[in-house]
């Protein structure tokens, strides 16, 4: 399965940013490639993910999959944030066990979003 | 096209909630039912949409669609809440314009998320 982690560039981490200085949410990206992503996973940048107040923001999602929003990240938990996408990418659903989540996974998570089910067609006598 | 409109129904609010009472969660769900779901539209109940500070939460996906969650939503805001689904059910790639927007999507957007694309494949020189 391959798992998308988006992260917001845009974000100013609730900061403001001088103009011509990089923002919040694209030093998280850089820190996240410089270490890079694992197996299954593919890191994109994304202009806002609309979690302004409680940004760095960071969003995992896949195919038939629950996807799900982390705030308040930083730099520092690049290797924290991929070892949760790595888990992510091993688990059926998008659901890891609690136990195997990071702590900033537990701790700081803004909301999920179940998969897409295709929608019930009305049955019909015949 | 066909829009989901998930209402967690466990959420608490962040207040406690007497065994045997309602959660505020169900209640918003009840309210959205009653009040009818616009065309294009269907209200899934969902245990949890981990926004737990931040509840009761909706959230908004469609198919090729940016997904929206909000939070704080009451059972008073459910015809905007609907407002706001039919607006997203009318938009292209569920981003509505932002004059159109119900005043509490704009305020109380706790995120969205990218809709998924496909995973580019490698090219090959024939």
């Amino acid at each position: 399965m391959t798992v998308t982690l988006h992260v917001c560039t845009t974000c100013r981490a609730g900061e403001p940013v001088p103009e011509g200085d990089i923002p919040p949410g694209a030093r998280l990206q850089a820190a996240l490639t410089a270490t890079g992503a694992p197996e299954g996973v593919r890191i994109v940048g994304v202009e806002c993910l609309s979690a302004c107040n409680a940004g760095c923001a960071v969003a995992l999602s896949a195919p038939g999959c629950w996807s799900y929003v982390y705030g308040r990240m930083t730099t520092d938990d690049a290797p924290e944030i991929l070892a949760g996408a790595a888990a992510y990418a091993q688990s059926a659903d998008g659901i890891v066990p609690w136990r195997e989540r990071p702590v900033i996974f537990r701790k700081q998570s803004l909301a999920r979003i179940p998969p897409l089910t295709p929608i019930p067609t009305e049955t019909q006598d015949v």
